[in-house]
């Protein structure tokens, strides 16, 4: 062989071997989209999430969801906390929200409590400014977060949309600190003042309000409802690393379905004309118009050619709104599940939850096993193919890539662990709904509440009860025992804290203490 | 020799010429980063742009401008249009005001003149929504923005601070539109609502303002004036692109030191004790809070090891303010220049101006040739070492670089045009001071400026009578005459806008039509 030859082959061989290394390098780092709906419920969308098509299903449109479930798996048990800041808090550290002290959602205020006074208990001194990457910071969990290990990885990694991880005059304020490049929208806020374009977004002169939606100021008066706005941005935004061939992370966080319920009048006539409520139909506008974001987003993908390189993970931070601001009766708006946001039964805390990984998950398929919003952040370092290295916290969640490998898998019992130490609104009717001081663990299909105003314990069977009616306490009491220790013995774990007597000055005993 | 080992040699050969050709593409492509102060006259440093050290020079301290000059090159016969937007306008697009027809500062709100009503001439429909991306958006100028460029050719565009491309409600309010991948805090908005976190930066609960500083609630109450906090902000930002060794382009356009003249509490004391007038002691405090965030940025491009690739420019929009709002004397806060912001006399349209280039511009040098705002366009695209291809519209610009790598270069006389057709504030000193319809061109040492009001000129011979006290017209009657066709030439060439007649509803004749 001559070696001038040779050396023309091994150049190019060379070179090959360098493009053969990138591209494994793009394959091993796919783009990732976390699409969190904001306090949208179970039963929200046309995608049945329970055994069978159920009243509510029929009621909304949501085209999109249903084509991504048809691509995707569909997790039935997904799980998220009652509240919007402690799941997100969870979704971005892996830390059960036991374990990070962020346990109620945070004001856009400093050093502020949202929680209401209440008779029996004291105010507690939880992180109420939210996450932080400072640990002089008061009032908020150290951690590492998500976004920040991507970008360190070469994702180029964008938030759009509802942020909430901390308190203004806080770290947790601004999402350039959590990792993310680009910020559209997202600040301290829970939610938004206005979707109106009309309304600026609620950025009204002379009438400042914390929930005043930052960064949209080109769509102000275009007629450009607030989700479409996040969703052209996030478009946008997206332009740059498609065109770079760099693997992107997008969070994009609606504030879609979250409260002012407001009508996305694209969409809102067709349910005034079915006759509902005129909130409820507001309400299904809202989303109708969070779903076709979605397909927006799915279309562009295909459009750019990285739709098969592109993980989508739909989730919704808590269940669906069951309460005043919503139309017509209260514990219907989840059904089949009991009582809705912010309690700890199924309707607040169940949540909607579709994978589409092009290549890896079987289409139309569903999964049933038990997972939480803590699991999105081992999963997603798991999807990314990076190293969980140098991160200072203690992670609660398990990644579910396994389950998307491999759908027959099955995984032994786990505690799912939901902690509630918090008065959420003072209304008569909310402690027998679940909300208000209470905890729970869902372990296989047994699901306990321990009420903390009277140290009390419920115990469902979710396999036949998935409404959470039939009280079995007093039957089955070492399922009791058992559960009330496993929850006891992870909430000691994980250092949460417990509602503290204005009586006593003690705190309420862990489960297992209280119940023998 | 032994194939085998060619294989060995050539491999490592292949490789090192692709570690060769990266790092030469990365010198192909230096990072830059522009420093626009807002409002910042010629005399507002210690760095002296005049021929000798003035009594202003003495007033203030800016230590990291001298040391930025003794780094690179001092231009002192630098331009910008007499207010802001025309002059952000032209920046980005390479284009003249009188081309752009952005030739006022544009209200936040879209459609608003900022314009006073005027008794004798109508109000102008000029480009007041500024700049836009979208042909069809009404008021604009449609321009391909130089950050695009930069990003197209894998810069990772940065804009911190002050925006003011376009009014809300049209694509110039976002600095997304205009290519750049990260905005702090840039929105339609041309001075900040308050500098003070205590205030958070005007976000005040209750009393919205257009000019409410956006994207900075983690600062909220922490005691960070707000250069500061964009400059903490700016360097968060440039970790991403250092860390993946990819080239950036920094936009840090500081809101000082413009209006509400607040203290910088690092800063003021020291002027209060010098004995300064309490308005100029606060104003000095904001020159020296801009200085400060200067030398942070020299610094952590030195920590970083990449101050040797990295560009600086450092420039201001237009004059000193010289009027309501300083404390003083008229006509006094930029001498030995003639009037200032919104004046075409030089004390509203000469500004500082420093280039450090490593390797490239010699340290410690001085030149007088004069360049202009819209210079910054072509100039950016040549460091860049990219193509001005594709781009829509005509470039008035002439890049600067030659001038930087060949100081003893002399030019060919040049015009340069400033066109303000338009009344910024009615008071009755303005007219006398250059202000309110007046054009003017500046051309080897000869200036005329137009005044629209009573189509008169007046001529200055800037290098005997830089304060333009002379006006020299009845006796240089054939420099009037060449100025004035010049002057016509590039106005209709640009197809300037004239401001028009309430009496005959027609526009003001150009210069050489008026002036025989």
């Amino acid at each position: 062989m001559n070696c001038i030859r040779t050396f023309g082959y091994t150049l190019v061989f060379s070179l090959l071997m360098l493009g053969g290394y990138a591209q494994k390098a793009m394959q091993n780092h796919p783009n990732i989209i976390v699409f969190m709906v904001d306090d949208m419920g179970w039963m929200d969308s046309a995608v049945p999430f329970y055994d069978s098509l159920m009243p509510l299903n029929k009621q909304y449109h949501t085209p999109n969801m249903e084509h991504m479930a048809m691509m995707g798996v569909k997790f039935t048990n997904a799980y998220a906390q009652p509240v919007c800041t402690p799941s997100r808090v969870s979704y971005i550290t892996g830390m059960n929200a036991a374990r990070t002290h962020v346990t109620n959602w945070t004001s856009p205020n400093k050093n502020t409590d949202a929680d209401e006074k209440d008779y029996q208990f004291e105010s507690l001194n939880w992180n109420m400014n939210g996450w932080s990457n400072n640990a002089k910071m008061e009032r908020t969990v150290l951690a590492t977060p998500l976004p920040q290990l991507l970008k360190e990885a070469g994702y180029y990694t964008i938030h759009a949309g509802k942020a909430h991880w901390g308190a203004m005059g806080t770290p947790g304020a601004n999402p350039y600190n959590l990792g993310f490049m680009v910020n559209i929208s997202g600040h301290a806020a829970g939610h938004p003042q206005s979707y109106l374009s009309e309304e600026r977004y609620g950025n009204i002169p002379g009438k400042y309000r914390a929930q005043a939606v930052p960064d949209l100021e080109e769509y102000y008066n275009t007629g450009t409802f607030l989700t479409e706005a996040l969703t052209l941005e996030a478009l946008k935004a997206l332009e740059t690393p498609i065109s770079r061939k760099e693997p992107f992370f997008l969070n994009i966080a609606h504030y879609a379905v979250h409260t002012p319920l407001m009508a996305d009048n694209r969409f809102v006539q067709k349910y005034y004309n079915a006759g509902l409520d005129s909130v409820e139909a507001r309400y299904a506008s809202l989303v109708e118009g969070m779903d076709k974001s979605l397909g927006d987003i799915m279309n562009f993908l295909k459009a750019k050619g990285v739709e098969k390189n592109t993980i989508i993970l739909f989730i919704s931070d808590n269940g669906g709104l069951d309460h005043h601001e919503r139309g017509g009766t209260i514990d219907t708006h989840n059904y089949p599940l009991r009582s809705g946001k912010g309690s700890v039964y199924e309707g607040g805390i169940r949540v909607p939850m579709i994978v589409k990984w092009p290549g890896v998950v079987l289409p139309k398929t569903t999964n049933n096993t038990p997972v939480i919003i803590e699991d999105f952040f081992p999963s997603i370092v798991d999807m990314a193919g990076i190293a969980q290295n140098n991160i200072v916290q203690v992670i609660d969640g398990q990644s579910f890539v396994p389950l998307l490998k491999n759908p027959k898998m099955k995984r032994a019992d786990r505690a799912l662990v939901f902690h509630y130490p918090h008065k959420w609104i003072h209304l008569s009717e909310n402690e027998k709904l679940g909300i208000n001081y209470f905890s729970a663990i869902r372990y296989g299909n047994w699901k306990l509440l321990y009420n903390m105003r009277n140290q009390s314990v419920e115990l469902y069977n979710l396999s036949k009860d998935i409404r959470e009616q039939k009280d079995l306490s007093n039957q089955y009491t070492a399922e009791v025992k058992k559960l009330t220790i496993l929850l006891g013995t992870e909430l000691r774990k994980r250092k949460a804290q417990m509602p503290i007597l204005k009586s006593s000055g003690k705190e309420i005993p862990f489960p297992d203490d209280a119940v023998q």
